[in-house]
């Protein structure tokens, strides 16, 4: 048990009624004990960015109509919020975060970064200029065995990597999407969601998790995207091939219309001396094989295993962890993170935490991958 | 997003440094935001609860040494505590829930009801005699899946119910264990740990299980207990043979001697229409076979499930929810109840929590293994 | 690729149209071309046993209506048989192989011994009198991966046993057996099949393989067995505890009433330094956990493993071999010790084929079941 | 059972001493007894063709030292040779099969058609111009849940098909290949080989099953091949897009340099209503997801299943069936295309048996991949 250290005052931007990450973004910044949320503006729609402060307990004034306002006063509130998670769609996260950024309030937004490069551009300004964190959620590399896959990769337990394979299929938009999903209808908007569907909402993350655990460098893509329902403004599914400067290769695929996958985010990788296998729906186990010998089965706080922080593990092997303890994880970190800048110490680049580099890198995934398909696959450089 | 409550004010007895289940009652209420831990007796040694207390940010003065003292101030307090998790070692359960229950503090208890029958039978008069709620925290029954499995089974999908087999193999104390692990040290002591090790441990948790999901009444079982590590007090391997009093007969085998198993809580259930089957390590799925039809793989919040209560679903399908959103579960469900009996309405019995009736079948479980395996596995009653 | 040696001529008694077993043998004698099949009695039914002799292109005059009439002409044939395969209900074990062991010609008999244990006497008397060899179709001990963990016990890598689980569920039984059902009719008929309905027909093979894998000596066992469908004369359920020699505990499951297990044997070892679970269905991959180190996967014929024949493994890893092959080991082992008997040596007892010792155990087995389950569930000696 | 048929005389070139292929061609010619190994030219050393003829059991004076001296004399002979299994190096397929279809033997030839192009036309020549069969192994798609997936396809059960993954990953090149490995030094060897490693070793088997089983016609690729192992002459890693003409995009990855897989062909095929996922190393087993239904198991001879051909399926479901059943489907239904062949009819177009075309798709499958590669991943027509 460590030290008490008091919640980090937290507002949110987004995250009303009927939102989907903005309730993660809160229990994942709850399971700690490490934030206190008492600020929101939680909605573009006044009624509802009032109900929602109302259901979520916050106090009427500090339950905001817009993003501006709340941070201009809480900027000035002696006991106001110290972060923002911004949980909007992604058309607003730069305008939002560069009101809270400028006035030295720690950001944790939600991907990607953006929904342009334009915005992406200046959101890299807002983050650069100022002394505040910037965080991005790419939460699946807090999963204890993506760490452990991680060391174990630097390490060179696997050799040098060769072949990389990330993927990412779901199922939820095989059909035209209701009108009234609020999900599926701003995320396949190119206005708000960007101008990747598929490649925006889980390529982005396929591709920040396969960087983050090889540590290789991505040099180019190619990628064929398709529309295949109807009168969809965005991709929905994405085939690319990747090439990493240090000689590896890769492939990578997400798709939001392959039947019988909810959220299967997998990753696999193969050097000169091993390989490594791991599943988001079951992530409590990695499959490691040194060549040679037989497959073994890393489990989360398992036997015989190392390179899982033991911060991120709260409880004993086979106690299934998911989802919202990886998400967590970050919320945990970042806490950390957090208290090291408010005295004065800037710990997040010695951290995992993904910030504006991974954000930035994702746009230009996303923008690489139109731009290759619309060029017929043609190659086009990450760098 | 449901309305706004004010978090419950809770309190821990148990709990403090190297505690396991401590922990997980913490995160457990906080995920959902409903308790505002306040006071605590964290440990029976008073170094130990102090620097605990300190630890978890409690207020000295709400920091005690003792859970008497603790009972009885915080019962005077304005503010005091209106709920108390107990997490000690088993045989401080009955000693400190009666201290709380008296004074009509809800009591939120981890299982094994108690160490022994003598003090099941005064758990049970203090709880029937007091005016305040018992819960206790058979975490298992509250993941989704199995709630749904209940309901399935109780809408007659599977026909006449004929087998259970359930099993909870785990592999921690394969060897003697060393003296510094606390948790091995209490778990294998009759004095604290009670007269079943692995039963009272782990086979609670399985007989209650199985008689959750399929609602059936036990009638009798019959056991052979075995300590295979040499010197160790209480049995580290259970085999048990059960018959139910509406014909179903079933296997149960807790092991905590199994290498490769960690945490290998897995049901099945097997009736004239149909069979389900679930383990605790992935319970994101449950396989269910109408009998002449294809095996069909249910998901926690997937496509064509019901029975799934929604309060107890945070995330869509293919985000795996684990063992920290089963416990919250718990303490979500004993929330509302808290709150309708601050009203005035009893809603214990609409739900599903398990209470009092289930820790004393747990008892009688526990003691009927004892005594069946002296007798060389003779049929002992359950009712 | 090993000499040359000429097929051995094979008999076959029972397996006519509509048998199951009968057309397993004749593939498993043919895949590796030990044996070439030229005569048989294939049905007790005249008819059908021409029709059946026809189908298989044996000649007219090796086509015979009963096994006595065959036995008698074959052992007189300058080229006549030299072993036979057994293939009819269980009743008619015994009287059929008497006839060809006291013919001196060998014999290949289908699981269990017989349908009682007056006959399994007879038989037992018909063995030892008898030069020819007895093997018993105990096919499930010659999948490679059973012969590796059987050796890894051996060797001491998993220490002293300590549990042994093995389970066998089937659904195929579920309901009322369809009158014209072959397999279901005489399966479920006492006086054809035996007093064991799943015990004998199933249950035999998890207790044989136990046995096998551990090489324990099964000391004494209780029952609690059911027959849950209405007018079922044999049981279609058992739940069996086990006690061995050495000191292990063991429960075996057996079941034709379980919806969703099509075949599901699986056997499941611990001892003290380690353990290995297998499953029939996917038998090519066996798991094996060293106490403290990840559990790794074994494949057939994969990497890092030892144990398994040679012979026994006709492809590499990762083409999947089956039921089919692990019967095909019986008989190629058996065609090695047929040709060493033809030249004077016992190599049976080298081996580790079945034989009568397995066969009778089985019985005493089935006959435990039966016996401790009528009397409550009493423990029966197996010695 | 259905009639007896007297056993096909087939003959074998290549398969000798230390061949891998050519001793799963005899099994599977055996498994269902309807050929007769009686003649073979087994090694292009004729001290190791004798040798080999000998061990398997050849007459002397039909042990051939080349195929040539082979094709001619069968072909006089009264009881010749009806039909030729070709497993040698893939170099040599062209020479021998020609000699075969000119002398009207039915030719079973091993995968792929050639080594290169030129070949690949003078083979569709001598096919072309001969009146006898020609059947290529291709043996996944004869895997009767193979079948049934296509015939699932055919029937529209999965809607318009949109997305193909089809992979197929080994491990055993991981390293530069010893130089006594017979199968990894010819495999390697452009001469012998041809100018696809892993593409024409196990990417022509991926591409094969992926048009099979979608019914699809193939309209270009881009592949980004590599040779990962220094020194290595033929790619052991490919990376391929395909386009197929009804508008479905896919992905094939083949590789023999992926640590932990052993032969990890594997199957994805989503459309507008439904997804299938299929593997072959637990080839008993296929997902089948209807969009907004859970996924169902279907298994090989299991419950609620059809379109799984009853003479591809030897034993009842639970019964594991594995790659050299998969092999004997292609023999068996070969033998009824020659018998049939032999009564007047051409029954190979009836089947699905894989022969010259796929052959042809197959070569301009390798032939695209290396070219598109060397142009920097253009797109390179397949029509």
């Amino acid at each position: 048990m460590s030290e008490f250290q008091r919640p980090i005052r937290l507002g949110m931007v987004g995250g009303g009624n009927d939102a989907f990450i903005g309730a993660v973004h809160r229990i994942a910044a709850r399971i700690d004990g490490q934030y206190e949320l008492v600020a929101g503006a939680l909605s573009s729609t006044p009624d509802k960015a009032q109900a929602s402060g109302k259901a979520l307990g916050l106090a009427p004034d500090r339950t905001y109509d817009d993003f501006k306002s709340m941070a201009i006063r809480e900027a000035r509130l002696k006991d106001g919020i110290e972060a923002v998670a911004i949980v909007t769609p992604n058309h607003v996260h730069m305008a939002a975060a560069r009101e809270f950024l400028k006035r030295g309030i720690h950001v944790i937004c939600d991907k990607p970064l953006t929904s342009n490069l334009a915005d992406a551009r200046k959101m890299a300004q807002a983050v650069e200029t100022s002394d505040a964190l910037f965080i991005l959620t790419h939460n699946y590399t807090s999963y204890p065995l993506i760490r452990q896959a991680r060391d174990m990769i630097a390490s060179g337990d696997l050799g040098d990597i060769r072949v990389v394979q990330v993927e990412y299929p779901q199922d939820w938009l095989t059909q035209a999407q209701p009108k009234d999903n609020k999900q599926a209808s701003w995320r396949t908007d190119p206005a708000r969601s960007g101008a990747g569907g598929s490649t925006g909402d889980i390529g982005t993350h396929a591709f920040n998790l396969a960087c983050f655990v090889t540590g290789l460098t991505p040099d180019s893509l190619c990628a064929d995207i398709q529309s295949f329902v109807q009168g969809r403004q965005v991709d929905d599914n994405a085939h690319v091939m990747l090439r990493f400067q240090e000689g590896a290769r890769g492939m990578l695929w997400c798709s939001q219309v392959a039947p019988g996958n909810e959220n299967g985010l997998r990753l696999r990788v193969y050097g000169a001396k091993g390989g490594i296998e791991w599943e988001q729906e079951t992530p409590n186990v990695m499959r490691h094989t040194a060549f040679g010998e037989p497959t073994r089965l890393l489990t989360r706080a398992g036997a015989g295993t190392d390179g899982q922080p033991e911060h991120l593990v709260r409880t004993p092997g086979g106690h299934p962890e998911g989802y919202l303890e990886g998400f967590a994880n970050i919320y945990l970190e970042a806490a950390e993170c957090i208290r090291a800048k408010q005295d004065g110490r800037d710990m997040q680049s010695e951290t995992l935490l993904p910030g504006l580099n991974e954000g930035l890198m994702g746009m230009r995934f996303i923008d690489a991958c139109v731009r290759s398909s619309a060029r017929n696959a043609a190659w086009i450089s990450l760098q």
